[in-house]
């Protein structure tokens, strides 16, 4: 890190309400990175967000071993919606599904959400690890809130307790799905006001009759990404940053 | 991985020139990998493409400690051009430039391109390590060829000698560029049909008077991929994206 960078004031994500004269607790971890890893005193500057109250700057009140806290003192920026953007998964391995949990919090989503399809191989989502990811995440990338971690659950439950009004961007890895640039310069002033999920299959491919029954919903609408075969990840991130592009807040 | 995936055969890059009747030598690595990784004798199913002769089945004909080879068989794809499409990159740390490299290649970008800038931090870059990645990243992503992974050069030097007619989406993350949606909608015909390049700045961004000076290129069109402040990896990958789904070959 350069110098300029290393005195820009660290950002932390807090649970407490934020506001002019309030002293906000830190974690353990933030506590020990502040200290440790940054080499900060009590003193000096942080940025602080709550996903409710917007962006204050404080400074370190206390930090010590047991105990960090911050002295909030004035906001910096209202808080402001995110996109309201889900991205739907698969779980896949420990180092795709970590990278997937930092990135989609860079492009915004508001929410992450496992799904088990019928070829899901990997047995477990590790949510509170996610969660630790997309926190820092959010901390680092400048948003004012961090996405919710849904726990894992089975494709078609979540399907069947969809959301009214949320549309579901099916990225269809056998090539079926029009070209995703061309669905989403299509889309209807209706369609791109509503709230929005991208699904992404198991590494592999989703099991056809599944597929076929996931098309059936009126929610879904298939794309392509190319004729390239993209990891599991790699389509998440392409899928997201055109939504983005192109419907959500980059437009 | 699935039973299913077990049985596909290894799709494997190669230097020799590939005909129906031809032996393709096969490297130490891929020999090993073959052998040791996936318990493959001779005689079974490989796929073989090396960037010019298009992609063919073939067979491991030899799987010695001291030599690997392929009987190439049938052409299964005709070579395709891919996109005229770099990325021009400031060095980042060991994951996350090793992560472009991997995710570049899955986004179909056609030449590697290292470029040190003024606040570049990071100093030398493993263009061998690069090539390797780019490499495995094509075979598993059924490419027809390998991204050329370019030596790291300052980028004003890049910059002068730049090919006539290519043209350079700048990624600025001072947010002063247009939606980057915007501008690739808005090409005229003779814009879209041209070879294209995406850079990408450092961690910390440009040097301001650099930034200045890029911008003053007439090849350059500046555009801002929204206000979540996003790390180079992400940044580079949002682009291609983009690029491919509004350009490229997503089309």
């Amino acid at each position: 890190m350069s110098e300029g960078q290393e005195r820009t004031p660290p950002r932390l994500f807090v649970d407490a309400p934020l506001g002019a004269g309030d002293e906000a607790v830190l974690s353990a971890e933030q506590g020990h990175y502040l200290r440790n890893v940054l080499r900060r005193v009590e003193g000096d500057p942080v940025i602080l967000f709550n996903g409710r109250d917007g962006e204050w700057r404080g400074r370190i009140a206390a930090l010590g071993k047991s105990r960090a806290a911050a002295a909030v003192e004035t906001q910096t920026r209202k808080q402001a919606a995110e996109p309201d953007l889900w991205l739907l998964f698969a779980p896949i391995k420990r180092g795709p599904v970590d990278l997937v949990a930092e990135k989609a919090t860079e492009l915004g989503v508001a929410a992450l959400v496992p799904v088990i399809t019928r070829r899901t191989v990997v047995g477990g989502v590790n949510t509170e690890r996610l969660r630790a990811i997309a926190m820092e995440s959010a901390e680092q990338c400048h948003r004012l809130n961090v996405p919710v971690v849904h726990e894992a659950r089975p494709l078609t439950q979540v399907l069947d307790a969809w959301p009214a009004g949320r549309r579901l961007l099916l990225c269809d890895e056998t090539g079926q799905g029009r070209p995703i640039t061309q669905v989403l310069a299509g889309l209807d002033p209706a369609a791109r006001e509503a709230p929005w999920a991208v699904l992404i299959g198991p590494e592999g491919g989703f099991d056809p009759a599944e597929l076929d029954a996931i098309k059936k919903r009126t929610i879904v609408t298939p794309v392509t990404l190319g004729r390239r075969l993209l990891r599991a990840e790699t389509a998440a991130m392409a899928a997201l940053a055109c939504w983005q592009a192109q419907v959500g807040d980059w437009t």
